[in-house]
């Protein structure tokens, strides 16, 4: 007799196998970590007589259920803003909170809230996607949880690293040490296609495959995500994803909102896995994904709750019932999505989808003990039919409760017996995540008197992340540039020609940014105007990186049409002092050495500041902005101005360091 | 000081009155049955320092959920039969489990069960519409409950009713009996303008009226209902029932899916009160209602869950939630339905759509005691943010449960507290309705060998339900009857001529009624046949009541087109007897004296039985009945035939009672 052995016994046993094999009463052994034995309670109990036996009373034992797509931390986020526009909602609030607060320490408690909230629940195993992931895992794996976590890349800066490769190489380091644990498969996430360079999915792939992990990416959560993606590459993301060599690694892909019959083929074909999040993409008005028919062509389609922030809980019941009812609603269809195929997608579906179905999401003798002990005998379950052997199944998907869940436990160990929790103190991680609240809570109160949440109240909030390397020269004499340019070595795709009338409003706190009120007038070839467009632009403190001559320069944008007068605006923000530039701008996107500039050849009149070039290009990763750093500094030698009178101050700068400015008068054009 | 005072303080009150005032921490002062005072707990305690004081420690105190919409016994149903098409769940399954166990002591324990799960997850009120409806008031006073309770009325034979007239009485001593009392509005049902007749309509209006009480329908639920409405009387649901005088009354109007623009602004004018049930539109696959253009034209729009059979339970914090999310998915709006206004349809709009505003739905001084306790700081509720005013409401919309309700008082009455229920023994309520559940579930286990669930099995089940006075009388030439239908006396609508071969299916237990494969050969003008039809139809044994020379026929008809061969039902379904009749039937739809009747003119070739004339008339109620008993009479006799000759029996019948029947050998004709 094995000492670890352990009979669960006279318990209804939904297998969730391939059969939907079910035995009531059944019984359950367990060696170790793993199932050696599941069938008829009589049968299996005389097969193991003398191992120690729990008697289940009749409950239902089944496999975890597996959470497919969600962000554990975000726990903390929980409630932070909601019924928000998603831009609002994204940029205004859950951005800038974890650019402010996501810290190591931040992800473990989280991770801790999260897990005890999933465990709750009947959750046995989910599929993370974060920052700061090894700190996750760390965490999960203490609590005794399974989980795929997912270490995300993105091409801005993260809470966890300031480019692209950072991120890379803590994804390396984190699968190469984690690689084999008995709980946690590692896991890289490119977070998005619009997010993510082509770089970045590639290199993501290649990763993946050198380690055979999975890789978690968002695919098409919206339809604006897939009209830009026609627009600009003339293509859907997913075969846009296959050309990047994406496919070619064991993906799981979260949302699937908006594919198509072909899209959804590829994704077959590639041996994907696809999470189903209805609750997340409901309150985002994200859309209706496809499910009945990705399920029809046999894609293994588990469901997520997303992270809690855009939910607001980790509740897979709920997940569960919302994913039956949405398919039937949507489709006018009742018999779409039966109770039966929600727990399969909850359960082995969705360990197939994470690429982890050989050892879990099914009580089969050889897997792992993930499995949870559900009370169906509840008032608000009752009574209970037994007619139609799918009844049990529509009982826990139409009826049950999260709180119905009595135990749980996962690789053979309990992490609830009886509604306690066995690896988690509650108490401790609420006083803690309250504490965290309150100083998030702080953060935007203060925030509330902000220059962006004014912004944002009038409708503003196009983010832009901008990451540029850009230099600038003062010349005297503009006319040996334009020549320059019609040298063959520079290739002009674009050239435009216009008078910028900006006004600036500064204020006392500058953490606050500077807000840009500009009129462009568009000029045509005979001087004329052809179009006037109006707009304002919150700009945050740059970040600066020094690279040898040249800087690099990292802030935050927010744009919004301006619709009102400048006088409305003068009103509402109530700058501290208001500042007035006018210049004459050509503009040309240029080709040099197979990489794109931006050079604006600047007139400055308002003050008169003189001749100005100013050479821009957009980067997203350090060894990429190096090599840009040297070809700024070629180029602007091409172009026969000098490299070293560089100054990296912007024409507001300049403006503003001048004590007592005088528009009226001309000034001086400060020298190198 | 009053002795029955009582103050509930340090609590986050949220009255939900007109301004969303919230207290926190706030106090609220209960006399009796009434509230007598709101406001911020300091504030109230001074004014009422000698009240006895219950400390709610921080929870939320709220007024209590209004269900606006569901039919309480039906829990006794809840898992009886899912992820079926509508037409299968129903007929199939809800309708003939409700004829033969719907019963006061039915309703009294289903009603007691639904309390029970209400309470338990914060329903202080509801809006009922059942059979039996008085005992289901009993009950629910008993219980300690607020109910809109409603008695049902249908053209069809109820658990309650043979006729309508009936149920109208029954509706009618009802709320003369019960008007007044504290807690029960008694009000009537109309169930549905395709369950009911324009009379019923109009009197369910006046008796609404008479009594000043309101009056509870079902409208729009379907889309196929509104197109059939729109076939029958050119014009969709709304328009309809304000020509039979419907809106005059005070109508709270169940499900409104499929209204428009119109619809909704004659409501409004109409000052109906509509509820919304957003799990059961899902679940029954019915649609999305559009319930933000409801509350932006300002109608009063509570959340219901509907039956526990479509849904399958009665949380409304599970409805709260789902209404949220459909509205912002489908609108692709995540602002729509924001979590405040989703808790004020719960509560303050609800209590309007009932039509008793008045005393509750909101925490004001001079409404009823009819409150909840939530404790929102629940792990999966935590952390809690508090810079935005609404983040309360988000918080319960978004992660709050039903199981976060620890406290429920109605009309100053405790009903739970601290979780244990105060009027109702839960363990004795679950036992008793498992009973019925065996005992539900050995009626079907017997029937899923019968004929009615094979033939639904292979598609079919399509149901008619007919309820016909029919006469029947031999003749001895036809040509008399076609002379005397040229007279202008008679007004022919539609005439139709076809060849009719029936294979009648019959079966040892004459309880499974007898199945017909019939095809009919559509005849033109030249003899020749023009289509073919084949259909089945399983008729149920029939109900008689006795008229002066005529017969009432009440009898089940399930349809199925006929789509396999002759052979196939043959072996599918194993009849015990095959019987075959072949005839002649020249049928025409004529007006005599303004009623319909359907005039047949058969000649029966197979067994030789001869001439017959058949005149049907559809009714719904027995007044009608023996009216059109007596008219029957005397267009046989206009027709030339002797009304005394009928005969009560069937084709079949007369041929089954033939002891060996040889269908080869001509047989003599039955006589009078």
């Amino acid at each position: 007799m094995n000492t670890s052995e352990l009979l669960l016994t006279n318990a209804v046993v939904l297998t969730m196998d391939i059969d939907l094999n079910k035995f009531d009463p059944g019984a359950v052994v367990i060696t170790g970590s793993q199932i050696v034995a599941v069938g008829p309670a009589l049968e299996i109990e005389s097969q193991y007589p003398n191992a120690p036996r729990i008697n289940c009373d009749g409950k239902v034992l089944m496999p975890g259920l597996i959470n497919a797509h969600t962000h554990v931390p975000m726990t903390l986020l929980r409630g932070l803003a909601d019924d928000l526009r998603l831009d609002v909602w994204l940029l205004g609030y859950m951005m800038p909170v974890e650019r402010e607060f996501v810290s190591p320490d931040f992800v473990r408690l989280g991770t801790r809230l999260a897990c005890a909230e999933m465990i709750r629940s009947g959750v046995t195993c989910f599929a993370d996607m974060y920052y700061f992931e090894e700190d996750i895992a760390e965490t999960t794996a203490k609590v005794g949880m399974r989980a795929v976590c997912a270490q995300s890349v993105l091409k801005f800066t993260t809470p966890d690293a300031r480019f692209y490769e950072e991120s890379l190489a803590l994804a390396h380091d984190f699968i190469e040490r984690w690689k084999g644990h008995e709980l946690i498969v590692p896991s890289v996430a490119p977070h998005a296609v619009y997010t993510c360079t082509p770089e970045i999915l590639r290199a993501s792939a290649e990763l993946a495959r050198k380690f055979d992990v999975p890789l978690h990416t968002h695919i098409s959560e919206t339809a604006g995500e897939v009209e830009n993606m026609r627009k600009e590459q003339g293509m859907p993301v997913v075969p846009y994803l296959k050309k990047q060599g994406l496919l070619e690694a064991k993906v799981l892909a979260a949302h699937c909102v908006h594919i198509d019959e072909g899209e959804i083929r590829t994704l077959l074909h590639a041996g994907a896995g696809v999470a189903h999040n209805p609750s997340s993409n409901l309150k985002l008005a994200s859309g209706v994904a496809p499910v009945k028919r990705m399920l029809d062509l046999g894609l293994n389609v588990g469901i997520g709750t997303d992270g809690p922030a855009s939910n607001n809980d980790l509740d897979m019941f709920e997940e569960m019932r919302l994913a039956a009812f949405l398919a039937k609603g949507i489709s006018g269809d009742p018999t779409a999505l039966p109770a039966a195929t929600v727990v399969t997608m909850a359960t082995r579906l969705g360990a197939n989808a994470l690429h982890i179905g050989d050892i879990t999401g099914s009580l089969e003798p050889g897997k792992r003990a993930d499995l949870i002990i559900v009370d169906h005998s509840q008032l608000h379950n009752s009574p209970r039919f037994y007619h139609d052997h799918n009844s049990i199944y529509a009982q826990l998907v139409y009826a049950g409760k999260a709180s119905d869940v009595t135990d749980v436990m996962v690789n053979g160990k309990w992490l609830m017996q009886n509604r306690a929790l066995c690896t988690l103190d509650e108490k401790e991680i609420m006083e803690y995540s309250q504490d965290y609240a309150r100083r998030i809570d702080f953060f935007l109160i203060n925030r509330e008197q902000s220059i962006l949440s004014k912004l944002i109240a009038i409708g503003g909030a196009l983010e832009e992340e901008s990451f540029e390397i850009q230099a600038k020269v003062p010349l005297v004499d503009c006319q040996p540039i334009f020549e320059a340019l019609l040298k063959p070595e520079v290739e002009i795709l674009r050239r435009r020609h216009y008078r910028q009338f900006d006004t600036y409003f500064t204020f006392e706190d500058p953490k606050q940014g500077r807000l840009r009120y500009r009129e462009d007038d568009f000029i045509d070839e005979n001087g004329d105007v052809t179009n006037v467009r109006a707009r304002l632009t919150l700009i945050g403190m740059a970040s600066e990186y020094k690279f040898p001559q040249r800087v690099l320069l990292s802030r935050s944008r927010f744009l919004a049409q301006a619709t009102q007068t400048l006088r409305f605006y003068r009103e509402y923000f109530k700058p501290d002092r208001e500042l007035e530039i006018e210049k004459d701008r050509q503009r040309f996107l240029v080709h040099f050495k197979n990489i794109e500039f931006y050079i604006n050849i600047d007139t400055v009149n308002k003050p008169q500041l003189g001749y100005f070039l100013e050479v821009k290009s957009r980067t997203w990763s350090r060894t990429d902005a190096e090599q840009k750093s040297r070809l700024v500094t070629e180029l602007i030698g091409f172009l026969g101005a000098n490299p070293e009178d560089n100054i990296s101050d912007e024409y507001i700068d300049i403006l503003e360091n001048i004590p007592v400015p005088d528009p009226s008068k001309p000034m001086t054009r400060p020298t190198a």
